[in-house]
């Protein structure tokens, strides 16, 4: 029996690989609809990776839910973002209002947005907000330290956030949820998922580091010496999710890392979207590399290392439409798509069903 | 003022290229929403595009049809299919019973379907089908003539099949719809397809000919023979799309550069799916190159000289799922995606009313 609340040694090894005794029985009745031998490519792989993480050849993936995390960084004292700090607490004013980007697209596929305080800096003020708003204020601390001139949590703070994330998708799946996208919000969060890019898929800065939201070519040379002197001062241990996370990282990545490791703990789909939310992938797949069993990668974000990191996890994207905004705006889109890997699986008829002469 | 059932050369004539002053006017609005600059990459390169298509920044793609064009073709002698010839007809029955593909997808994005024989083989015995059925008979023959042993229709019949196009897309029109796709059926059709394909782009046969549904190597080196046969003996004229889609075309491709016409004519948004939608194109962009101004590529297709077309064409696929059914299935995904850039567009607040600071 699972116990309500795992430690995270526990969690990660109760964690199974996927059976993919499912992926052949799935591929059995793609085989029997009615259309040349898996025509529809890419959207044959979605629904057959759905059945066997839910064991089932009626995948169903219309319960949807987002987890927005967000946090706020220390190393933005280097220079290292476009945008000044403050706009972390704004933005999530702003996806509390229903007006921001992943609000538009989580509505068009239906999906839920909860959107959570994994340890911003400023206290929001409830009482400005909606009686029934969809934040919970999970905060770690209020906001990390500078990475680059030391660790940017403890070790403590980075196993809680990781629990935190970990805690609230359970609790998502428990009330129903099938399928969860995972979106980050943090004013100078590119920096700690390039970092911990770098040192997990052991790249280089050059091809790790972007520009994020926009930094411009001095900008991007103080985020590369950030994330340098990081490296050098911390010495995160690649072996070492938790250690990685804890030097270099950041709460709401932590918490994304969470997320993921629930997915394939409860067996639910877990939907990443761009930079942010794959370097919370890396960070649970190193510590449990089967996790990416349960995992989609939305889409291929345009900053430059995104491509790298998907590639080290296995993971192919469904989108690549030059995007770069975060928030879970990739994944909610793929899930559009993911909705018709599922619907051509089921509701497809057969050759046999459609009356249809078959290949020669 | 425009005819009614203008003549070929008067809807050339009268299609007028894209208003870029409306892009311009689009651009200033994306660049006030709540996010880095264009941080959602293609998505505002296809709303702005929609909006100067329908002159407005308020643009609605929400009443969306489909004009599935079916024909025959003689080519089939040749032994270019893995499927036999039966199976056009067969599916146009299972078009009419939902069960098809495009019926799965086209109903996730709220499209409707309108099966139009162009030209099939037997004669379907409508007793058969419900009363409401969609399905348009406009056979211009019953099956085109083999390509590789002369032409595979008159000249009279090519223009025929566009103005048939044509007509039917502005009907369409007319009743409301924001948005077509455009969808095939047709055993044997990535035959003309990849002659037209190779004559229009200039490009050589190996790059260009693909196994379709899934010929083997012999059933690919026919395909080849038949093609080369079919340009060597009716030396079509590039220059010529009429004379190209007579010669090596068929009566649903062209039927598609009939609605693809119809589109830029009555500025409305048309949506290629794969191979055999884009060669329509081809004869479309031959005939009148500012078509390319109205069209969007839903997809691009995993029959090897799509890309090749695409490019010819300056369309970038909005999708890349390894997908090569036809019907219109790449069409009707992309049009989810396209919903959700003038979702973004319309709905996604501004910096200034979502009260948030922009870059310093």
């Amino acid at each position: 029996m699972k116990t309500e609340n795992p430690d995270l040694e526990r969690i990660i090894n109760d964690i199974e690989p996927l059976d993919t005794s499912w992926v052949e029985k799935a591929k059995d009745r793609t085989a029997r609809l009615v259309m040349p031998t898996r025509a529809l490519g890419r959207l044959h792989e979605i629904s057959e990776k759905l059945c066997a993480i839910q064991k089932t050849l009626e995948p169903s993936i219309y319960r949807k839910s987002f987890l927005v995390m967000a946090g706020d960084h220390g190393v933005v004292a280097e220079g290292v973002s476009a945008y000044p700090q403050e706009v972390t607490a704004e933005m999530i004013k702003t996806f509390l209002s229903g007006g921001a980007g992943i609000n538009v697209l989580a509505e068009q596929v239906g999906a839920e947005i909860i959107v959570v305080d994994m340890g911003i800096i400023p206290e929001l003020d409830l009482s400005t907000l909606p009686g029934d708003h969809n934040l919970i204020i999970r905060k770690v601390a209020n906001g990390t330290a500078n990475l680059a001139r030391g660790p940017a949590m403890s070790a403590v703070e980075a196993r809680r956030s990781i629990l935190t994330g970990f805690q609230l998708a359970g609790d998502l799946f428990e009330k129903g949820a099938q399928i969860l996208g995972t979106g980050d919000m943090g004013i100078g969060n590119t920096t700690p998922s390039a970092a911990i890019g770098a040192v997990l898929t052991r790249s280089n800065l050059e091809d790790m580091v972007g520009r994020g939201t926009g930094v411009d070519d001095q900008g991007l040379q103080r985020k590369r010496d950030a994330i340098q002197s990081g490296i050098q001062l911390n010495q995160p241990e690649p072996e070492d999710g938790l250690d990685v996370l804890a030097k270099i990282g950041g709460f709401e990545i932590g918490g994304i890392a969470g997320c993921i490791l629930a997915g394939a703990y409860h067996k639910h789909p877990v939907v990443i979207d761009g930079f942010i939310s794959t370097a919370g992938a890396l960070i649970a797949h190193a510590l449990c590399p089967a996790v990416t069993d349960y995992l989609f990668a939305g889409h291929c974000s345009e900053e430059p290392g995104h491509n790298l990191m998907l590639n080290y996890l296995g993971l192919q994207p469904i989108l690549d439409l030059g995007m770069r905004l975060g928030e879970g705006t990739g994944a909610a889109l793929a899930m559009g798509i993911m909705d018709g890997a599922v619907r051509i699986f089921k509701y497809m008829l057969t050759f046999e069903e459609a009356g249809v002469s078959n290949k020669d």
